[in-house]
């Protein structure tokens, strides 16, 4: 049942990421930035002049950054150090995944 | 009661921005993107695989930047050629604060 | 002669942009540019460690950056507004170009 | 030759790094980028129109960022990939400097 990028060892892994342990923490913060588009969008339905929706628009897309950055981090420190240290070939697999991840982080 | 990014001589346009035509879309727009985090967040709960997650992230963050490119087009089309159209004065200040306004978005 | 994006009145325009002004400064910053370039080849060349390397190109991207803002900035402030202030229809065409060059700024 | 960034027993590989397999690439494409650079300032010496130079300098940002990414991809793949085989210490630490790394590209 693993899906190959898993703790080793474990016996019920399937749902084990690598921001598991950190999971409470990306909630709270993807709630609030719910909560903050939620707050853009009263900003335009109640005609708040462009240049501020612009700004707060910039502050949530650096927000969703910066947990693309710590999930990027979780990930290449658990699935992918994890597939390395099974064989070459796994952590090759892993590695290239997460670079065209990361390509798509950069070009976002 | 002119917050002083309006068209002289209108008499009530407070409220009247470059995006207001086009109000109704950003609504709609904010709303789907407002459901998209939500989903995300949904994603980490159920501990959908992390490059899963940074996928949608991406998809959101240029959903955001779409809207904000949309907006600093409806922002020049309208304030700002507005302004210059009153004063060279009044179109300077506002093409410097589009421009501060575009350098958050580019560098975010 | 005009190009249709020059200041209105004046007689041989037909090379007189947005960024004319400063355009020592612009020349002065690209030719650093180009140097920091020719320096991350250097490192490369020389096996410089990979961290290092990046961290070097990240300053150049954000180099071209700055100078791409710059650039709209007088763009906004000289081709787009003298066009508003020639007619609503070249304004407009302005405007939407400016905004496709400030997408492809975001995106890039 | 170890810089603490290789595989663990070999002697004598200071200079070996991720990209070290595809240095004449990396080289050939910051050769090109160096040249681009050159153009643009040529094209700002030369009063090219404003658009036509941001258009020019997207085009350069985006070969720059192709290159950060092969790096990036290279790096994990080699040192990260050969810190987490010697062990999880130098692993964790060689994670977290690449994500610090990562984060500054997607920033820039």
């Amino acid at each position: 049942m693993s899906d190959g990028h898993t703790v080793t060892g474990a016996t019920q892994e399937d749902d084990v990421h690598g921001y598991t342990d950190a999971k409470d923490d990306y909630l709270k913060r993807l709630r609030r930035i719910e909560g903050q588009v939620r707050g853009i969008a009263r900003m335009v339905d109640e005609d708040v002049y462009c240049i501020d929706v612009l700004t707060q628009i910039a502050a949530v897309t650096k927000a969703l950054q910066a947990v693309s950055i710590g999930l990027v981090e979780d990930h290449l420190g658990h699935c992918v150090v994890d597939a390395a240290r099974q064989s070459p070939e796994d952590g090759a697999a892993k590695v290239r995944e997460a670079a065209d991840a990361i390509a798509r982080l950069v070009r976002s």
